[in-house]
């Protein structure tokens, strides 16, 4: 029987073998914050958890706990931190987390590591926690550790976008809660998702800077930043699928394949 | 139809019905850690995860994602970091995580945590994370947050150890991957167990005190450090049983029962 | 006389007449980071410091001296740390900056801060800073302390990158030391510039993720993403003009303007 | 033409020139605080700047971006942090400040720095910051990375002091605004000191003790904690060239010229 | 004349002996916590330096400054921190405080160290101090440093125990303040310890979980958790012997003698 | 029969007698730091350790437990660290010990600290832990607190160091182990002084600027910077009586008397 590809099932002299064999590792780090009312907080958890593990059985890697902390959300990208549920570390505490969890793989073995953002948030913490961890096991003596970084989102085909966004793509940053998300828990985890509940507030107009503290309206009251109407299993389908099979490229393009 | 538990499953606005319903909220704290031959590494996120599950469904509770990194494993308690696979955070890393994640639960309404431990050597930088959040959230102008802080193994009866242990109860050290636990993940995660790989390189005899480095040969080769062989579902039964009803009531008893 | 708007050139009488006055104040963060061979390593504080000064001119405003060190330069932004006289602060160490600056400027008075950010890789770090800050002057009590978090070329008239890019805007990522930055310098501090050493290795093309360590030849030799030729100082005053009257319609918006 | 010494002025390529020819650098490290009615709040950036690419230039020196914020201001030696305008970091901060960029510094190939202190409050935390980036770097495989640590102010001859202070040098610490700092604002800044201001409370009497909270009328209201009338830009240079020229010796003696 | 074990009371050129003789260190680690009525708020300062300086003279060992402030007291375990007197650091102070003491005393060529602590709730921040600088001064090429870490507590026969309490030991956590604690000030302090003061409250009867805030009437009012009736010095002497004689041989089995 | 003045031979309920008499608290601040080979490395724990015990006594005052270690030895002022013994902490970690204690003594009632210091190097970090604490413990709601910050050399007549230096005073700097340490431990603690080893070859010839890493004999070999000759318990007496004199009576200035 196929062992599993997720680090977490594996018994210590499995995982011993896998970073024998040269297996690139995944870490994917998440978030707990709102996705407007048809949408779990867990969204940010599950679509990384998910690429990550489908381009690990790509590749013959395997996949790490996924952080499910991640750092805080910023109302102009995912609503901020005032939305009911939303919790989050401060960048310093990611970081931490980043750099240990690095620290310890690096410690038994690991060489190749893709880090699998799915917060948009998360980005510039993870950015500093693997500097802080590469730093840190160079200096004890590994030069050979090789991490690609990555948001999952970013892979993703133009005329795939085109397909989605007959009228033009509204840009990353607003598509929080929205037809991308949304398509992709419609096909991952659709229980989770309620589209009697999706909203029709948005899509938000936000200035092009930040103000502190959040002026009332703000942000769409239901935390839904663009559209989520229309939102398939299908179109969820076409992104996975961009998903996986560009970052797949990406990490055998980087690492080669499992024991190369 | 019933809402998950699992806060990670709730949209923010059913979230936010859990907080004004003041409902107690769980955190459980694991581990990514060795347990021998025979088990996963992620039995210290499967065990406290599956009982703070049982538990809140019993009092009308909410369960936050589980931590999947916990503090670095000690070699006469969990093996040592030594283990491949076991992957640990620094103890203010995992100080701070808890911290952040109080001060958030805290912002949005919860006001009743338990938090749930599933790693033994978890259990002081909880104490640490739990007395910043609250120090921090005091600040804030919060007074009125209760955190109860358990190792989920503490709650059992002792009639349940002698039918367990014939013999004598070892003690909980040197249960890590042992009787116990593998008892628990053949109830839990039977997948995830293969019994035809319990060694018997145990009982581990350790010193009373701590060497740094570790000696070759201190700990078991197989990482068990007592005894796994008898262990069955059945006797996982007995043990989860006794977890969730003597948590549940100590839950009840602090806190009351949902909306109490 | 008219007084300094720089706030390092009043005397404390002065500055707290300002205070006392209501003035908005403006905290440019820059960097000390390659931008080419045609540019110096200050571009980031001189813009951002420039504009900063135009707007307190327009508002009766004050500008705090200019953080000349930034967060780490990343090779698909500003060429990575790995080029000579990149000289950067780690994430925390900046935000501990921003944070500190944030309680004293609140302790004295200030309640209308803008923080005008020069330097891509600042902003998260800048975001954390501003929360660590305002976080720590509500414990002390303060509530009604306003940040507007920005960064500089955000404010731009589309008509104008239109005129800017006749064949498309390449995007603000690719634009280190590219035409945009080189028109700016070119208007605010020609005596920096040397165009007969603009670069003709670019525009870089990058991939959908960073890797550490960095390729050999993955940034172009000469530190410049994009392309700077055809700057020209009028062109950096298209920009400028737009910077500074759209900064400073949102600080009148947000703030009023003096004494407001 | 003659280059710049100042590093942020500096390109890259002509930064990295400087390296090679192994080129001295200066880390000017001011602060920005009240130094009287008659003094604007930059004296301790203008002071040390000034001197420093004073001594760069008789050197092949590099100056690298001044450090504009220092440690808090303490009321024996700056009046202390009550005063309006003076804006601080904390120990930890500055040291951090000080550590990152001796650490790119050092990345980047440089090996013998100044580091040029303008504020007394400093010293403590500038000694900590070099430790602490020494070690660091040293863990990076450097350990020909030198530095020298020095107040300029202590760099004055005895016959020096002797003429400004017919009747006895009352001692640095209560020198704060008074007349040396006047004098040497007078001849670097002129524009910026207003001597019709200078105020006729001090000099201060303090005891030997720090007491928190600061009583009321323990500093003297003007913040001039000696006397500044009879400052003149004469004076200043007095005290300008022997800061200059024994600065420029000690730098040769430890270090030798650019390329030595 | 025997020189003092007491490293305080060495000068460095008689330290250097002691390190240039391979001489093992002792570090211990108290604290200022409440100990009932009858006893002294440094007993966990006197009898873990007790018991060093015994053991270090029978192996001819030097004995460093008892760190005296300890981590925060547990109800469960010491009284918890709102007993008047009870004074501790933060879990990361103080594990920053062992790593400092460790980073300096392998600096200066010690090479064996037993870090003996008399505090339970200091176990894990010392377990991560002695971690944070075995790791630093591994970076700093010292790869020969080996450290005990130990509760002096757990060095006791069974015997002994059984003769302490004929009826059955209690266990090591509700022993706080009690029966073996009085025993041993009586015999190493006993000008501190007022027997007629004894209170007989106790033992605490505790719940197998925490609680923040704590109850009223949680604890013992006393501070006591067990019982200290039947104190004597002579008790303390069967088991100062103990301790002292069951070290010593861990000490000797793990380092040998001095210049072994 | 008295009670101790040392907080920690009281028990908690005398503790908590002091307290609700407003005792003022006395925390000494000390190093373990060579002072060449006629003293041990512990005289600067002797020394503010008695004279904040012999003033304690004069205000009905209690005197905390004494921090050990202290901040890192500068070369021109104690030596440095190379010395053989010298131990010592970073200055974060010596802050943050300074900032715990104050929190937990303002938390049991204390309002009334003063900070006694014996190590020169100790002076900064303790201020930014007094402040860190300070800013604490506001935040806990607590605005009554009073510290007084002070080093004990500075309590002296000037007749007393005219009577001790009759060919003029040296300066504090240089005095490490020299005739003031010396005669004061002779006074104090006569048994650790070895008359037989004062050296000759200081007084030490320091240039105005601090060089890392230190050269090869920058220092006096023997540790000692001045001269310890002439050194007697006589001249300590004349020492210790103004500064136990002088800052009993800044307490009583500052405090007034127990209970007042």
């Amino acid at each position: 029987m196929a062992e599993s590809v997720l680090m977490g099932e594996l018994s210590w002299p499995e995982f011993e073998a896998k970073t024998k064999a040269k297996a690139p590792f995944f870490l994917p780090v998440g978030a707990t914050e709102q996705h407007g009312p048809h949408l779990p907080l867990n969204v940010d958890v599950v679509l990384p958890t998910s690429v990550a593990v489908a381009v690990a059985k790509n590749v013959g890697g395997v996949v790490a706990p996924t952080i499910p902390y991640g750092y805080k959300s910023q109302p102009r990208t995912g609503g901020g931190q005032a939305f009911p549920g939303t919790t989050s570390l401060n960048a310093h505490t990611l970081s931490l987390v980043v750099r240990d969890v690095i620290h310890d793989l690096a410690l038994h073995g690991v060489r190749r590591l893709a880090v699998v953002n799915g917060h948009f948030e998360n980005s510039w913490p993870i950015v500093e926690g693997v500097d802080l961890g590469v730093r840190e096991i160079r200096r004890d003596g590994i030069h050979d550790f090789v991490v690609l970084r990555l948001e999952y989102w970013d892979f993703v085909r133009r005329e795939t976008l085109d397909r989605l966004f007959p009228e033009g793509f509204p840009g990353t940053d607003l598509e929080h809660a929205s037809l991308l998300e949304t398509s992709l828990m419609l096909l991952l985890a659709p229980g989770l998702v309620d589209m009697s509940k999706v909203p029709s507030d948005g899509p938000a107009k936000f200035p092009t800077y930040d103000r502190t503290p959040v002026k009332a309206g703000f942000v769409p009251a239901s935390g839904v930043l663009a559209r989520a109407q229309g939102a398939t299993a299908e179109k969820g389908k076409w992104l996975f699928d961009d998903h996986v099979e560009l970052i797949t490229r990406a990490v055998l393009s980087e690492f080669g394949g499992q024991g190369a």
